[in-house]
C-alpha cells in the first residue's frame, strides 16, 4: 500500500509553505528530532480542503472563535501517514482511544490540538475547541523550528498534545485520507440526532435528508446519511461533474443549482420528497453563507438544518426571514464547526467495517505529487474533481 | 374571586369585532346554544398579546405555516372563563389530561384547534400545528354563527376538538389569564433542554439565560428561567417602565437598550455573566427580526439560541454572520412558535405550586372594561404596563 | 401479489377463537356491516407472535399496564388486508398520517386502539398506552357482535378510532405482515437514540449492538441495527435453526446459547467486540426475564440496555447485581413495549426504500391456511422457524 | 471563615489511618514537599460518606468498574480546604474550568483522578471512570510517601491530574464541604434530563419528584430537584431524625419506612402525587439494592428511575418483575455511580447563587476535632445526623 520512501533517511524534508495567500513555495526543512513527548509522521497523503482553498484565495476572515491563520503556514490538515519515530510518553498519550502508538503505525491525526488548560478546553472536553487555535495547516504557523506544522510536507512534527487514530489494515492510505472530512459528516448527524424532534416518536428513522452542496465534505454528509438508514437522499450543488459523482453514493436525486432558478427549483426540491412538506434534515456543505435562506426552505416543520460548511468566516451574512424559515415552523438550526476528537475513529469504523456498502476507493480522484502543488490546488478549484489529494512522496 | 356575571342570562353577548386592521367595533351576538359535543365559555378576562397588536398595526403578513388573520375576527386568545354550559360528550373530550369537564369550572381554553386529521396534526401529536390554522382570536372568523370564537367577548363557543385546562382552586383568574403567555416559556425551556449541549455533562443546570424583550413574553421566559434554577438572568429590553418592573421577579440584571449603543452594551451584557463567554441559552421575545444578530452575540460557544416572540411575520428579514455567530461557534437555535397543548397545564402547575416563589399577582397591571377596549390597546401599545387585559362582564 | 378472495362475497366469515388458552376453535361469523366511522378489512395474511403464543400456552398473566386477556378472543395482531369497505368518516380518520383510505387500500392495522380520553391516551399522544386495554387479538373480546376483533380471520372489523397504515405497492403481503414487529424494533432504536450516550460526542453513530434472542422480535432489532449503521451486530440466541438464519441478514457473528454455559459465554461475547467493552447497546428480545442480567454483562460503560422483548407478565422477576451491571457503570435501561402508532409508516418505509439491502421475502419461513392453525401454532412453538403466518382467505 | 491553622508550620501533619475495615487510628506524617506538578492542600473539613460507612463496616466488595478499596487508606473524600503551597505547572492545569489556581485560594477537589491515557478516560472525557481506580479517600493507598492521600487528615498531597473547583467566596467552608455530594444531586439530574421522556413535550418541567432515603445524598437530590422547579417532592426514608430534618428543605410529604409496611406505603406514597400514576422522577439515594422494586413502583409511566445511592457493591441483587415495573410502563432506568468533574462547580454556582432559597448552612449538623474521629464515625452510623464532618485543624 505504501510507496517506498527514499527520503526518510535524507537530512532535507520536502514541503510547501504559504507565506501569503495565492503562494505556494516548496522549501525544505531539517529532519525534525524527537523528544519524550513528540513523534515525526511520515506524511503518505494530504488532501486539499475548502479552508485551503478559501485561506488561497485570500477569502477567509478568520476560522472559528475568529482565529486567525498564522502566516506562513505549511497548508493541509486531511492526512494520512506513517509513525518515523515517537517518544516513549508520547506512545502512551498520542493514541486517539487509549491504545498505544508504535513506529509503524499507520495514523490519521486529529489536527486541532487541545491546551487542556484553556476555559472552552476545560469545559468542552472531547471537542477542538481550544483558544489557542493551534491546528495543523492554519494554525500553527512555520515560521519557527522544527516547522513541520502542516500535511504538504513529507514529514510532520507532531506535538505532545496531539492525538493520533490508527488506521485499520483493510483501509488503504487513498480512503483513509478522506477520515478528517468523513469525520465532520459524523459529527454533524451525532448533533442533530441529539436533538428532540428528528428521532421523535415514530420519525422514519433519520427520514429524509437534502444535502446542499457537492464537494468532498457534501459526499461526507451522503455517506453518513446512507450509513444511518435515511429514506431519501437529495443533493443540490454544482458543476454537472459534482452533482453527477454523487450518483456513485446512491443518492435519491440531484439537483444542479446551475440548472434552474431558485424559485423553480425550491418546489421541486420539496416534491421530490414523498411528504412534499420537506426534509427532515438538511445540511449546509457549501460554504457560502447565501445559501443559509434556501436551505431552511427545504426543512420541514420541526426539522433540523445543519450549518456544516461554513466553517471559515469569508465577511458575509445570510439573511433569513426567520419567522416563515425558523420559528414559525419550529425548526433546530445546529452549527458544527469541525469534528469531534473521537468522530476521526468512527470514520475509520465506517471506512473500515461498512465499506462494502459503498465505493471509498472513488473519493479521491485526483493525486498530485508534491512538487505539482500548484496543479493539484487549480484542480481542486475547478471543481471537476471530488477529492484532490497531494502525495508529498513523490516528486 | 369572580364577579357576579349579570350578562349571562342576556339575550345578547356583548363583544368587540376587528372588521379590518385599526379598528375595535363593539357588537352584540346572540346567545350560543351548544350541541353533545360543544360548550360555552364565560369569559371572565382576556389578555392582549403582542399578536394582537401587530394584527390592530396592520404589521402581520401571516402566522405561523403561511396562516392568515382571517377577517373579521374578534381578537383575544389569552383566556380564564366559568364553563356555562357543556355537552355530554365534550364533558369527556375536552378535558386537557382526560379529566372530566362540567358546568361552573374555570378553564383555560387551549386556543390552537387541532383537527386530528391533516399531515401535520397526524405527524405532531399535542403540538398546535394544524394545517387548517383554527385558533380562536385570530384564525376563526367571527363572520359566521354563532360568531363567538375570540376572547374579547363575554361568551364564547367552544368547539368540539378544543381542550381545557382546569384552573386550580388557588390561581385566581387574574395570574390564570397569564397561563397561555407563561406555556410558551414552558415550552422554549422544553424545547431547549432537549438539546444536547444545555444538559452537557456538568453543565450548570440551566447556567446562564439572557432575555431580549421585557414584556409579558419576556417574562414568561423570566418565570420559567427562574424555577428551573438559572444562575443568572439578564434582560435586555425597553422601555425603563418594563425594565424596572422585571426586578419584581429577581432578575439578575437588567440593560435597557435605549441607553446604550450596541457597540457598548455587548460587551458590558457578557462581563455582566460570571464566565464573560456568553450565555447558555439566550432567548428572542421582542418580536422584532432586527434584534437576532445581537442575541446570538450573547451565546456561548454551544449554546443555544431561541426565538420565540417572533410568532407573526412582519415581512423582515433578520441578517446574521453564520459563521461567526452560529456555526463558528457550535450554537443550536431552535424556533418556537407558540406552546404545547400540555405547557398549559404546567404552566397552571407554576401558578399553583410555585406561586410563593414569584409575585404572580402583579403580572397584570391594567384591567379594563370591555367598553374600554380602545384604551386597553392603547396601554398595551404604549409600553408603560406588563399585562394588560379586558373584564368583558364590566362595560 | 393477492389471492383470488372469493370467500368475501360470501354470508359467512370464517375464524379461529380462542376461548381458554390451549384451544383454538374454528368458527363462522356474519359478514359485518359498516357505518360511516368504521370499515371492514380483508385480512391477507397474520403472523404468530411470542404473545399469542404466551397466551395460548397459559403463560401471560397479563399485558403493558397489568392489562387482562379478554376472553373469548380471536388471536392474531400481526395483519395485513384490503380495505373490503369503510364509511366517509372513517375514510379520512383512519390514515395513520392524514391520508385518505380507501376500499381496495393494503393496509396495516396499528392494532392498539386509543380512547383518546383517558389519562394515558390525553398524556402520551401518539404512543399506544390507552388504559382500556383496546388491542386487537387480545384486548377486545370476541363475545360480542361484530365478533372479529382478531387477525386469525377472513375479516376484521375496524372500530372507528383505528389508525391504518397504508402499504406501498412494491412490498408484498409476505414482507407487510411483519411491519408490525418491524416497528418494534424502530421504537426501541428510536428511544434508545433520545439516550444521552449512545449519540455521545465521537461515538461509533450506533455503535456495537448484542441481541439476546433469535426470533422475528430479535430479527426486527438487527434489521434495524443494520439499517442505522452498526458496527458490529452479535446475536446470542437459540435454537440453531434461529441462529444461523441470521446469517442471511448479515450479522457479525452468533452465540447458540444451547452450546455454551454462561461463564463460557459471557468473556467470549465481550471477545467478539472490537473494544472488549461491551456493547453500546444491548437488546432484550427472547421474553423471559432471567436473560436480563446477562444482557446488562454485555453493556459498555454508558451503554444502554433494552428490554423489548418482555411484553406478556409471566409473572417471574428478575435478578440483577445493579451496582455492577447497572450504576456502577453509568448504563441506562430503557423498558420498550409495543411500538409508537408511526412507527408502523418507519416499518414500511425501510421495507419500501430499504428492501434491496436486505432479503425481507425470507422473513416468513412458514404460511398456513386457516383451516390448519393447529399447525401453524405447533410450528411456531417449536421455533425452527422464523415468522410463521396463516394465510385466512385459504382453507 | 478559617480557624488559626497553627499546624501548617508544623513538622508532622496528622491522620487517620484506616488499615482494616473498622479501624480507625491516628498517626503522624511528614510535610509532603511539592514539585512543578503538585500541590499541597490543607484540609479545612471533610465529610463522612456511606462509602466510607459501607468500607469501615466491611460491606464494601468493590467500587466502580470492580475497584477494590486499597487498604491502607485515609478515609475521606468530601473535602474543602485551603492551597498550602502549589506548583507552577500546577496552578496553570489544576483550575477545574481553567481558572489558575493560587496559594490561599479556598477549593474543593475533584477526588478521582483521571489518568487521560486508559480506554475509559479517553473514551469518556470529563467523567471520573479511570480504569486506575485512584479516588482519594479509598483508591489510593496511603502506604506509600507523600502518604496523605485522604481527607481525615491535615493536609492532602495533591497529584498533577487531580482538579479543584474554586469556591466562591460568599460560600463558608461547612458549606462548601458539601459540593461533592451536591454534585451527585446535579450529575443524576443532568443524566436524567437527556433522556427522552422527562422534558417531554408538555411535561412538567421537572414534575413529581420521589426520593427513596433521607441522608445526605437524598438531600441533595431534593436540593436539585427543588432549584430545578420540582412540582412536588415526596421522601420515602428513615430514621425519624432524618425524615423529619427533610421538612426544613420544603418537601411535599415524607414518608417514614419505619412506620409503614411496603404494601401499605406503595398506595400512600401514589395517592401523594397529583395524578396518582406515579411520579416522573424516582430517585434511589439508600445504597441499598433491596430497595429498587419498591422504587420502581413509583414510577410512571414514561418516566425515569435514578439509582443514584448504589456506589459501593454490597454483593447483593436486585429481584424486579421488569414486564409490571420497566418494560410494560415504558420506564428509563439510569444508573448513576459518582459525579462528573464539571458538576461540582455547578454544587458550588448553586451554593454561591441560590444560596437564599434554602438553608444550606444547616446541611452540616456534626463537627468533630480529627481526634474524635470513632465518635464521629459512630454518629454518622447512627443517622440521628444528617451530614456529619471532621474538622482536621482541631485536635
Amino acid at each position: 500500500m505504501r510507496t517506498n520512501r527514499a527520503w526518510s533517511s535524507q537530512m532535507n524534508v520536502k514541503a510547501v509553505v504559504m507565506e501569503v495567500p495565492g503562494s505556494l513555495v516548496q522549501k525544505e526543512y531539517p529532519q525534525p528530532s524527537i523528544n519524550d513527548d513528540t513523534a515525526v509522521l511520515d506524511v503518505a497523503l494530504c488532501g486539499i480542503c475548502g479552508t485551503d482553498k478559501h485561506i488561497y484565495k485570500n477569502e477567509s476572515k478568520s476560522h472559528f472563535l475568529d482565529l486567525p491563520t498564522n502566516f506562513p503556514i505549511i497548508p493541509g490538515h486531511e492526512i494520512v501517514g506513517t509513525i518515523e519515530s515517537i517518544g516513549k510518553n508520547a506512545s502512551k498519550r498520542m493514541g486517539l482511544l487509549g491504545e498505544r502508538i508504535f513506529e509503524g503505525d499507520r495514523v490519521v491525526p486529529v489536527v486541532d490540538l487541545r491546551c487542556e488548560e484553556c476555559w472552552n478546553c476545560k469545559n468542552y472536553p472531547g471537542w477542538p475547541v481550544c483558544e489557542r487555535g493551534q491546528t495543523y495547516g492554519w494554525g500553527i504557523t512555520s515560521k519557527n523550528p522544527p516547522y513541520l506544522f502542516g500535511g504538504f510536507a513529507q514529514k510532520m512534527y507532531l506535538l505532545p498534545n496531539i492525538l493520533l487514530a490508527k488506521v485499520p489494515d483493510s483501509v488503504p492510505d487513498n480512503i483513509a485520507v478522506y477520515a478528517e472530512v468523513l469525520s465532520v459528516g459524523c459529527t454533524s448527524f451525532q448533533r442533530v440526532l441529539h436533538s428532540s424532534n428528528v428521532y421523535g416518536e415514530g420519525s422514519p428513522i433519520v427520514g429524509d435528508v437534502v444535502i446542499q452542496g457537492s464537494g468532498p465534505l457534501a459526499l461526507a454528509h451522503v455517506i453518513t446519511a446512507r450509513i444511518l438508514g435515511a429514506r431519501n437522499i437529495i443533493v443540490v450543488g454544482k458543476p454537472s461533474y459534482r452533482t453527477e459523482y454523487m450518483n456513485k453514493f446512491g443518492v435519491t436525486k440531484v439537483f444542479n443549482v446551475d440548472e434552474s432558478s431558485l424559485e423553480e427549483r425550491i418546489p421541486k426540491v420539496l416534491c421530490s420528497l414523498d411528504t412534499r412538506k420537506g426534509a427532515d434534515i438538511v445540511v449546509e456543505c457549501t460554504g457560502y453563507p447565501e445559501v443559509v435562506e434556501e436551505g431552511l426552505s427545504y426543512v420541514k416543520p420541526f426539522g433540523t438544518y445543519v450549518i456544516a460548511g461554513i466553517y471559515t468566516d469569508l465577511g458575509r451574512s445570510s439573511t433569513v426571514n426567520v419567522q416563515k424559515l425558523i420559528s414559525g415552523k419550529h425548526v433546530t438550526v445546529v452549527g458544527v464547526s469541525g469534528q469531534t476528537n473521537r468522530s476521526y475513529k468512527t470514520a475509520l469504523d465506517i471506512m473500515e467495517k461498512l465499506a462494502s456498502k459503498l465505493p471509498f476507493e472513488e473519493i479521491v480522484t485526483h493525486t498530485f505529487p508534491i512538487g505539482k502543488v500548484d496543479d493539484a490546488m487549480q484542480t481542486a478549484l475547478k471543481e471537476e474533481s471530488m477529492k484532490v489529494v497531494i502525495d508529498p512522496q513523490k516528486i
